[in-house]
């Protein structure tokens, strides 16, 4: 069983000085199976921490080539208070995982994909956060149904670390 | 669509006066079939942290009714010090969140399970290391045919409190 391991690391946006070189930010390099995936993949779980503890919580996302997102739906998740944890979480410590994987049972097709990195909270201003409800509604029949507000809050996960593993 | 939420936070041990009433751990009060998917359910995704933020894998694991068990098997899932990344998490911070659930495109059939507790690493001379690795080789038949070796390091989650939403 072959065994495939790539921790990749985002740089960091280089500062360079103006007229030498353009800001650039280095682009996502994740192997095609994994970033078809990341495309195609139709659950996610994601991984916040309060002060103390990790919490988990199943996601619908899209992908847009640089920046995941994930929104607070309809869907009665929880009771009010507690359907807000991942976002209070997010604005004590922005720092969030989120994992993909499908299990087989022949374990030689087990695979999966670990993002790390910061999230935000789309502001209501922001043209991203339309846009981010768009694809969202693009990937998911049931978002275009009705079950996404467009004044729904988006999470946008920037990956700074990517860890993939097996074959998808 | 039926809104199911509960939170169950599991008693802490009663420390009562000798000869008035036994020492008693309050029994984990799960609802039937989120109950049944903690035992049938194949995977499930492990959340630990770090310092600074928290990680997630994909996990086989075990319930005896009392703790879930998930062991560092032969899998090779990364490289020997990333395989190591959850363990040496849980020897900085035991708390743990682990997720059960299922993906349907029929999202009133979502449902998910959310447990959440201290984690140790069942030592050496302790009995119930063999019995977990007992529990998870009468699960997987992929364990049985050697990929769980006597010595794995087996992770003990102590479920605290737990989430169940939907209808699985």
């Amino acid at each position: 069983m072959a065994l495939r391991v790539m921790a990749l690391r985002i740089m960091p946006l280089r500062i360079m000085p103006l007229r030498i070189m353009p800001l650039r930010i280095m682009p996502l390099r994740i192997p095609g199976p994994f970033k078809k995936k990341l495309t195609s993949a139709r659950v996610a779980r994601l991984a916040t921490m309060d002060g103390r503890s990790p919490y988990l919580v199943p996601v619908c996302f899209a992908f847009d080539g640089k920046h995941i997102y994930t929104a607070i739906d309809k869907k009665p998740k929880k009771s009010r208070v507690k359907e807000l944890q991942r976002v209070r979480n997010i604005r004590v410590n922005p720092q969030v995982a989120l994992i993909l994987d499908e299990y087989d049972e022949d374990w030689s097709k087990l695979w999966y994909m670990l993002v790390r990195g910061p999230a935000d909270l789309i502001k209501d201003s922001e043209r991203d956060r339309s846009r981010a409800i768009q694809l969202l509604r693009r990937k998911y029949p049931q978002y275009r149904m009705g079950l996404l507000a467009d004044d729904s809050q988006v999470i946008r996960i920037t990956p700074e670390k990517i860890v993939c593993w097996g074959k998808p």
